[in-house]
């Protein structure tokens, strides 16, 4: 089994928001698709561990900021190898709050979606959010970043809570 | 709410391959995702109204096969329009049995993966399918299809059955 062609899959790379009460957070996730277009339905899969996690489920909702393919890495960074338990991701952070509560990043965002949480499925190590989306909006015509991009031109890494982490030692 | 938004989500191109017993079926899916990488896990959003929904519920089990970019059209419009109750989509098809008994499509994959159904999620006109990875293999090198390649380069477009449907009066 060549675990490799796991990397072919196609992503693009998001900032998803969420909250509890008046504590924000945001992280990065590259793996939110849509379900069903009757009603719109956005999935996501976040990692157990992550604050976005908790987040999600205390405040029963999840923003979606898909990020335009100019991102800088730092920026990318910034949210996606710290945790909102360490470090306060929203200081220095250019955002407004949505109709669910949820921060929206307004940087580097070409778009952006909300959702209420309506379903959720323990996978393991992590969970698969359903939300219906209560509110989208396409703020510009940039062409989004892809995670392929992201790796092979940005090079940018992956952290060890992505579900798309591939060890070392597994090829990748 | 603009769901134009929606369709700055990226995904890739696959066939997803199902059976029941010597039944085979393919057919044209965009939202396929990882979800843990302990173990590797991988998810697929499938209409209800679909024959490959029904062979992933009896034969327990799916295959993936990412295309890539340069895929003609028409060999997408014989997997993507169709349904397998009407015509018999294997004929003339490059394919081979994989370990779970799901056919692996040859001609333009760059590289597929079979996976055991572990837990399936309903989510109104779809079901969420989850599936341990049991076998993956990289083909080629080539570049992978994205959807938007897809819409804006080949000019695809999107059957009503897909996840991804955004009707013409809402904005699709």
């Amino acid at each position: 089994m060549d675990l490799k062609a796991l990397q072919k899959l196609s992503y693009g790379m998001y900032i998803i928001g969420s909250h509890d009460g008046e504590k924000l957070n945001g992280q990065i996730a590259n793996t939110v698709f849509q379900i069903t277009s009757e009603p719109p339905t956005v999935a996501v899969s976040i990692n157990k561990q992550n604050l976005t996690h908790d987040y999600i489920l205390k405040g029963q909702a999840f923003s979606v900021s898909m990020l335009c393919q100019a991102t800088p890495l730092p920026f990318i960074g910034g949210f996606g190898f710290k945790s909102g338990r360490d470090v306060d991701k929203m200081k220095d952070q250019n955002y407004r709050l949505g109709e669910t509560g949820c921060p929206i990043f307004l940087d580097n965002t070409t778009a952006y979606l909300e959702a209420e949480l309506i379903q959720h499925l323990d996978v393991g190590t992590h969970t698969i959010f359903v939300g219906k989306v209560v509110a989208a909006e396409v703020l510009t015509t940039d062409v989004c970043m892809t995670y392929d991009y992201y790796h092979q031109v940005k090079r940018g890494t992956t952290p060890k809570t992505a579900p798309s982490y591939l060890a070392k030692d597994k090829g990748g």
